[in-house]
């Protein structure tokens, strides 16, 4: 397969999405609220967590809810605001892609395309993300395997996508005192079969705001590339996902902290 | 929620594809195998599952793969073949559609279209699906809480749908003597909390051939309101899922294993 | 090993518990309340039981629980009311042994030793009760694979022990709105790789009252050997499990019906 | 309960084992073979791993095995192999005991007694061991929700117990890629939600040596209280979970690591 690391070279490659790179020396943070609520709360905290040392932006404009009655996302309003925050800031936007007939409304304006969990066995989206040539954030799937997460990316690049970044963003368990369980140890082994760059998304994975700085440590810790968070200035009036976003201060002090950690197995930030 | 049986009245309501209902005191026997392969064997199973007692087609003509190297399918040419077998045996047909954009294509032959648990979560599919008008099998995700599944079902509902059928067809579980744990379990659960039709699939429940008659006879005494299986008359060359088809003249036994137990819970075939 | 079905001879081996003889063609039918509460209630208990068409009784003395502060049986004092029980009725008792110290008390009143979830990994357990030469009633564990569970029964027998029955009784899974995931493949399963007698529990499989009488026919259904199920005249009083019991009319009910399922498997009860 | 961090005021509270102390400034680093497997290698190791910075031993004497088959320890001589490697040491010796009966003979050699992940739903065990005034080590049940862990610890103190030291060493999932999942957002949740000491097994939580450093340093990165690991001169000639462990050579380079790690969050090694 095209992901097997042995017939690439040893070394993980490097995924390029404008002056970020994913793989390399430096650790990719992306940071941004769980869903684009308004102009103005996207552009503070796109500013703030540049600040903090986010190098991209993430903020869901379409949104992948259990209900259909839940908030689904301000939709193409989303996606501009996502466009004007990049302006203000500099930085790269990742936001998610539900479905292939959205793929040319997205990729006109983000520059990373997510492809999230709830469709990561979705073979027609992955193949047409692929084609688009727009690099793609695969997140595993809550109940992926190892392997069936490799073949999702295989299918990305087998439709010709040269650009996959993969995240470890929590699995389905018994264990209900977390939102999912982060499966961390899922980022060394993906490096070890893969040539593929590898983050990790300690929001999702843990559901909890508490949870957040440590396990964002620990993923730098195991070998992360990078690690994506939701960052809101104000968690408990979130429309979505409240519950694990930290505030954009603490996101500034977690920086700090990441960066020490990058340093002690040999990365920067 | 729209799904609700105490909002509804207390019976399960009945769904309609051509001469069959489901939810009705008959129950419904969908049969058929994974995958469309060719006119003849695929002319072949529909007539002697007929035969046998099945009301209803199965049979893949877009294919959800793991791997992107994997048969994926006759695709349109399946969706004529289906279409062939209908005509010769008189039965309905149900075929997966992976995508909103195959809508057109597959709505044009299938009778009921199957929304399948890779895309349980998909709720762009799930709402062009409901306002399509079709009638839809939904299958329960391999990972979906019983809460998940509902909401599906109400994505489909809420966006104009009125025939929504139910399948229980195994979940991820730790367990690896079988290729998914069948959690039958939640066949009387969802007829307690909706009124929706609730079917099972033994067939990829198990992925054993052996547990499949054993386990689609607890199906209808748990109070199914049908059983889908895979039928082929070659396990072994099968080009997809051989390991869980049973052949034509181990159906045509189990059928009448399943009349009896039916009678048993007040039921016929 | 001594499990093994194909070194042993195809048909599965019967175990005989006083009159009670499982894997025979007659299924088993145990009942009881979860846990020994009084004199009163175990004797009003037994002979509903009975009389509705039971052939063993349940109930615990020394329990299980997850927390310390929680009920733990009433021990000897409950030992001597299951005596007293059976004097009653004639019936054999199972009951639940917890530590391999108790053996000589536990095995002085019981017909049968029941090895629960919690302990099926406890391999000084398994030897000791084998050793015991009394028969065993031997519960999967809640996250063993079939694997595991097969080697819990090999511990049993290689220390010596002849009688062992192994009880599907669910298993953990990310789904919550059911206690436990009643795993009924696993019944046919079993039947095909060990020769031990296979018996199901959809009282704490499910954990809800109101699936107990589809599961258990869907138990008989698949070929279990027998069925052991929780009964209280007053479940909402239970100190323990009370959600999973059923009323003594409710499974004067459902014994019918299973006797009915059970003759369509070819079986009596 | 007597776990609860807000009923004991907000620090973790310190645990005691020799010149060891668990839950204070400087982490504690366990390390040893799986099994005892004869002395040479058992004074070895023991040497080894204490130059590498260790300061307390772990080999098991007496092994809970999935087959009765399999090597089950060298029991009361692997006892006193432990003994002689702490007289040489100087360390501390962490062994388990698999039964209450054990108590005496574990309790006479082990400073600390191991209460493993079979074991802990073991509830006369645990209260047995809290009883004998002993530092229990008590190892999460591989399916067992953070809830029932700490009533498991529960258990240990209403006994009397006032010594207990969680340790993370892997859940059980549907991931098969690894031996378990290592769910280390418990480290972070069980240090806010009870004030014992958390140390994490990254050996059995991963099934793979590869994984074992990452992962120890993902460990400290996310807060535990020390690491436990599997070291062995040479793995593939082990008895025992060869895969998981690593080498002296590694491991001596591993806490130069995990030292730099602690460093950055405060601690010490």
């Amino acid at each position: 397969m095209m992901i097997d690391k042995d017939t690439q070279g040893a070394a993980t490659a490097t995924v390029t999405v404008g002056d970020v790179v994913f793989g390399g020396q430096r650790l990719v943070l992306i940071a941004g609220p769980c869903t684009v609520e308004d102009r103005t709360q996207m552009i503070e905290i796109a500013c703030a967590v540049k600040e903090a040392g986010a190098v991209m932006l993430r903020g869901g404009a379409f949104k992948p809810r259990s209900s259909p009655y839940a908030f689904q996302g301000l939709c193409e309003e989303g996606l501009e605001i996502l466009a004007e925050a990049r302006e203000r800031t500099g930085l790269p936007v990742v936001t998610e892609v539900l479905e292939s007939s959205q793929l040319p409304t997205v990729a006109a304006v983000a520059d990373m395309l997510q492809i999230g969990s709830r469709n990561m066995h979705n073979s027609v989206l992955l193949r047409d993300a692929g084609a688009s040539g727009k690099p793609v954030l695969l997140k595993r799937g809550m109940s992926a395997t190892i392997q069936e997460y490799l073949y999702a990316a295989e299918y990305v690049l087998s439709a010709g996508g040269r650009h996959v970044v993969l995240c470890e963003r929590g699995v389905r368990t018994f264990e209900t005192a977390t939102r999912f369980t982060l499966d961390l140890s899922a980022v060394p082994l993906l490096k070890e079969q893969t040539w593929l760059p590898v983050i990790a998304d300690p929001s999702h994975g843990t559901g909890k705001a508490s949870l957040v700085p440590p396990m964002a440590r620990a993923a730098v810790a195991c070998g992360a590339d990078g690690v994506i968070m939701e960052v809101h200035p104000c968690p408990d009036c979130a429309l979505c996902d409240g519950d694990q976003s930290i505030t954009p201060e603490l996101y500034y002090n977690l920086v700090k902290e990441l960066r020490a950690v990058a340093q002690v197995v040999g990365r920067d930030i």
